[in-house]
């Protein structure tokens, strides 16, 4: 990690720690403390910040939209993870376990009421097209959110469809973030659409990396079960392209594996799966869509008319995010 | 009803109506819809309108807005509803009900997130005033909500805890609405101080007449049961103030009554409760505190050097507010 990301990630983690939260009511506030305090790899503000500098703007500027970005990200998680029923996030009890389904609805909500007022100090002039975005993201964010509880209950979900459910659920906020940096550098808007979409294909093959990795991690790597999707019927990247790509035989044990009255136990059900996964060399498919988006996205990056030494700091974050193990 | 204040009202349905949802995902947008088409007496919304035209404004600015605030309120009843398992509203089942928690929760969301995108839609110079006044309502209105569950499960409650829980969770969203009519028409800030008091006011007694009706409304009037708080254990206005100023005979049975392992009728509860409240005069008490706060409200509005004809419109709607019976 070069010295620039690591100074703006601290500059991003002392700002989140200056957040007044030690107010009343005690159980509205406290659960957003714990959320914000559990980390996270702050990418998203970060990106902000790099694409603010890529741009040579004010990055003093583009804090605290990044904060409400950040603070937009842990919203979504704290109601999805009441949504997916989910007991873990970032290895700590989830809001709605520590404490209860209600106190992160509405601490939920207060976490996007202040993360609204974050993004909203921006310098006058630029108030409006940032908020339209952030806006018009939000909405995308709860439509591809409701995609992903509908496509749990759909007997067929199409690889299209499933790409389209990442990009509003996972893709358009790194873009976002990536814009709103550029916007703050009063980047043109032929520069903020080209950055827009390398966030885009950035935040596609980061869910796609996401699901192989679930699979086809390194246990002790990834740090938690292999196949966690798998077990949990999660109509993954990998699991639709068996289902398009597999014979009869492999469709109907795939659909078989995945259906509510199967009785085998996790680990063979996880075994019978990536057999089939390894059958139709599904990892090498996934590895290459994730290849193509990578270098879809750098071409976004090579296009726009700067120094390359400028663009190095969000190449950096681009391969990370390509490499990471976990 | 005046002619003005009709007019308004059909515009302000006329624009919900023409709100584009839709749209998919439908398991996303149908709940926003149904939410919306259940009506509500679209007094937020209408004050904002009021207000504007009172100061002088051009009422097509203050619609945009006046929707958004609307849409705000919905988006806070959908979310509370789900927070107090609530099967009916507006005589129809709540959305959770109807769906299911999940989707309240996220049709919730985008509701809110609809709500900023519209408060948004006012002119440039105007945008931040408003924006900032909208976020700091929407925190207080979280805080509120919290506050009314904080008590649920607490001891002893003051009357002045309470005042301060209703003010945030009900009465700062009429003084907004009036606000932000006044900052569109361009009033001074001391006027725009004078019409958010009026609103403020207006709501804190709004919600001790619905206190107030809960218990002493006619029953075929107010269209539901009778003494439903106190079925419900709600730690009223009236149940605060009966405590305070109760024998200690009075106010142990007062705790009886609403303690988990009481187990008399629903009936006989509600006898005991009111047979208390009506020896203490609990039902005038609260009638003298409501008088007073529209007394101030109106001394607020009277302040405003503007003629009496201006002020009609928002006159009438706070003395239907004060009159009405359910």
């Amino acid at each position: 990690m070069n010295e620039q990301i690591q100074h703006f990630l601290d500059e991003i983690e002392s700002h989140i720690k200056k957040i007044p939260l030690d107010c009343e009511p005690k159980a509205l506030y406290q659960p957003v403390s714990y959320c914000l305090d559990k980390g996270g790899k702050r990418i998203r503000p970060l990106m902000t910040l790099l694409a603010c500098d890529m741009f040579g703007g004010d990055v003093k500027q583009a804090i605290p939209p990044a904060l409400g970005l950040e603070l937009f990200h842990n919203f979504t998680l704290m109601h999805d993870d009441i949504m997916d029923n989910a007991p873990l996030r970032r290895n700590h009890p989830t809001v709605h376990e520590k404490w209860d389904a209600n106190t992160a609805i509405l601490s939920g909500d207060v976490l996007f009421a202040l993360s609204c007022r974050y993004v909203s100090q921006v310098p006058g002039h630029l108030l409006r097209h940032v908020l339209d975005l952030f806006y018009q993201t939000v909405i995308e964010v709860c439509e591809g959110q409701q995609y992903d509880m509908d496509f749990e209950s759909r007997h067929k979900v199409s690889a299209n469809e499933y790409l389209e459910m990442i990009r509003l659920k996972t893709a358009v906020l790194p873009a976002t973030c990536l814009q709103t940096g550029a916007i703050i550098a009063g980047a043109t808007s032929e520069d903020q659409e080209k950055i827009y979409h390398f966030g885009e294909l950035i935040g596609l093959a980061f869910q796609l990396r996401d699901d192989w990795l679930d699979v086809f991690g390194q246990i002790e790597e990834f740090g938690k079960q292999s196949g966690g999707d798998i077990i949990a019927n999660k109509k993954t990247w990998l699991y639709i392209h068996a289902l398009e790509r597999g014979s009869e035989k492999q469709t109907r044990l795939l659909r078989d594996v995945y259906s509510d009255n199967y009785s085998a136990s996790d680990t063979e059900k996880v075994r019978l799966v990536k057999n089939i996964y390894d059958d139709l060399g599904i990892s090498g498919i996934a590895q290459n869509a994730m290849k193509a988006y990578y270098k879809q996205a750098f071409e976004y990056l090579a296009s726009i008319d700067l120094p390359d030494e400028r663009k190095e700091g969000l190449a950096q974050i681009a391969n990370y995010l390509f490499n990471r193990k976990r």
